[in-house]
């Protein structure tokens, strides 16, 4: 698996380290090929769907299949491991089911996701989402990719026919569950100091731009008090919103990642401001309380600095529950492997999310070296990566013994 | 007066009423034969300097004169008046003094300055400096303006040879004072209900960027107490800047004009943040008290936020003082036109503080409607207008009658 592994991380690789392999680019497309041959290699069946997710499982296997695997696309300048393990590590554990003879080889099946980054087109899932049915193709018909491309086109020049994407979905009833291995992107394993996680559920996600109109003006000829300083009023919220987070609930995060002031000179008081908020949580309530908390601070800060805003949805995607069954499953494989298991939230999104809402799903991970992740810095230790793949392995065995 | 005003703000003149006369592009050089051709009109000999300045005396007149006049140039989408004004104004007063025949006509002259502003090359002052030898040519030789074109490349096009510009100089011997009629660019004299203001001096502008550095991570892994958040450092420093400098002075003036995240996404935790700091104040004393300030602060708030940070000095010039014999004399003036003159301080920078460091200097302001500059907005009643050119007037005429 860790020849498998640094083969994959090749294909796109970077001098750094790190990988660039964004979805349906010409290296996205190449680790496709690899990793249908590598199926191949096991000696399985090997199917590329209409989103150009791969799928293997072994000759005449007609399933229900308990699907594993993740997403073989990186963010550019990415790590090795985030979605590579999970899809590696699943080709590990049905190659070793299938060179072992076990009988339930044949209810195993392996996949490798296609964009579950999202970064090409400001969205992502999109391929466990064509396989859940899930696709909004006509929002994405309209749109362009960050260079401008239409994405009908960046997708018809990988060899995908968006009109046809969701028509992956035929596959989704022959999958009964779903599970995925995934590095955690968090420091919050490696602060604990464990080495496997059983995911309980994967947070919602509520995105919005925030645009803050004051008045531009002479920075050397309007007095402090008499400036509707647009800046100021985005500084100020953005320094107050981790106190207003962690008031109302201390598992939550928030971030202010992107933020601009207009005209954007020195010695221009700025007349706007725009800014993004992200804020995620597991519950929906405490979501919505904080983005309600986050309108009032807005209200609150505008009144005093004389200036309006405005925000704009960009994005609201429920939370995800894993499947309790499976955890408990999870729970008592890794009891074996190791100490006794961690339970953690997922912060970032995974395809589990998405097949959460159709089979009975869950995720374990393996910790990351400082939370580092989506940089050529991401680093797992090899004894953990080869753990986790036991786990998993563990994992698949005890679900299909207990179905 | 105000038909010459008209006429000349028709030169790069927008259709919402702003004006477009950037130093040394084709309007403004259409401004500047504009200029020379109405002090031609008015029976002056006309001289266009190395640096575009263009100056007019009565022919054969000798000098040294009282020199006044502000400068011809326009931000991108400024308005009418800001330096236009005070260019015709002065040509005004000489044409008054001419027509009647007024024997100290002979001792006047008019200037048109060139590149007050500075927004082309990111500096300013450029005429008044090369007319005093101060422009510092290295410097500009070796940058571009905002589009990249190399400095000396721009100015050739516009006719400017850059190796000669300090020989305008040559003619500073012939002048023994100053003076600068200029609307406030403010909102203080609308405020109080004044309508001419006695310059006493111009600040200070102290400019920096400063860089801040944290950790870019994943904002869904990364816990709020764990993070290295660059733009919430930033966000905090400008928030605090207002408070900051109101404690040390309620006559300083800073600004955070300029702010940007890296790498600037919705779901990154920024690693980096860049904003620039402008603090002004007429006293060297309390800026510095100041910037040492805001150096302190950022280093609590950098410790904090386990961030580092790093400035750079953008540009620091001086205030200078106006000469409290000429302000004398201004006060006498302005009290027989109109209400007791009101003193202020400059939060601009104007030609006038080049000149205070060789000859006797002054200034004497207009009001500003709501204090709008640098924009399609800015507006001053045509009463005031008028006004102001009467003060000019006597003011030449009373600084000439007491030599």
């Amino acid at each position: 698996m860790l020849q498998d592994l640094g083969d994959l991380s090749a294909i796109g690789g970077r001098a750094d380290g790190g990988l660039d392999r964004l979805a349906w680019s010409e290296a996205d497309l190449e680790g496709r090929r690899w990793f249908a041959q590598r199926l191949r290699d096991t000696g399985l069946e090997v199917r590329t769907d209409e989103a150009l997710n791969v799928f293997g499982h072994l000759a005449g296997a007609g399933g229900p299949f308990l699907l594993t695997g993740s997403h073989l696309d990186s963010v550019p300048s990415g790590g090795r491991l985030d979605g590579a393990y999970g899809a590696v590590a699943a080709l590990e554990v049905l190659r070793t089911l299938v060179e072992s003879r076990d009988p339930i080889a044949s209810q195993v099946e392996v996949v490798g996701f296609a964009d579950e980054e999202g970064v090409r087109f400001e969205t992502g899932l999109i391929g466990s989402k064509a396989l859940c049915g899930e696709l909004d193709i006509e929002s994405l018909r309209g749109r362009g990719d960050w260079t401008g491309v239409p994405i009908p086109q960046v997708l018809k020049t990988a060899g995908v026919d968006i009109d046809r994407m969701n028509d992956a979905a035929r596959h989704l009833p022959q999958i009964d569950r779903f599970l995925e291995l995934h590095i955690e992107q968090g420091p919050r394993m490696e602060a604990q100091g464990t080495n496997l996680a059983i995911v309980t559920g994967i947070v919602g996600v509520h995105r919005q731009e925030v645009r803050i109109n004051g008045v531009q003006n002479h920075a050397g000829t309007t007095p402090l008090n008499m400036r509707q300083d647009a800046g100021r009023a985005a500084s100020r919220f953005a320094a107050d919103l981790k106190g207003l987070v962690q008031a109302i609930d201390h598992d939550a995060v928030a971030n202010v990642g992107m933020m601009r002031f207009e005209p954007g000179a020195v010695n221009v008081v700025p007349g706007r401001a725009e800014f993004t908020v992200e804020i995620r949580h597991l519950e929906a309530g405490v979501l919505n309380r904080i983005v309600g908390r986050v309108e009032d601070r807005l209200a609150e800060i505008c009144g005093e600095e004389s200036c309006r805003f405005e925000t704009r949805l960009l994005s609201d995607v429920p939370g995800a529950a894993m499947d309790p069954g499976i955890m408990a499953t999870l729970e008592s494989v890794c009891r074996q492997l190791d100490r006794p298991s961690t339970k953690l939230w997922s912060g970032a999104g995974h395809d589990a999310q998405v097949l959460a809402g159709h089979v009975p799903t869950a995720m374990l991970f393996v910790p990351s070296r400082k939370g580092v992740s989506h940089a050529p810095g991401e680093y797992t230790d090899d004894r953990h990566l080869v753990l986790g793949a036991r786990a998993l392995l563990a994992a698949v065995r005890a679900v299909l013994a207990n179905p």
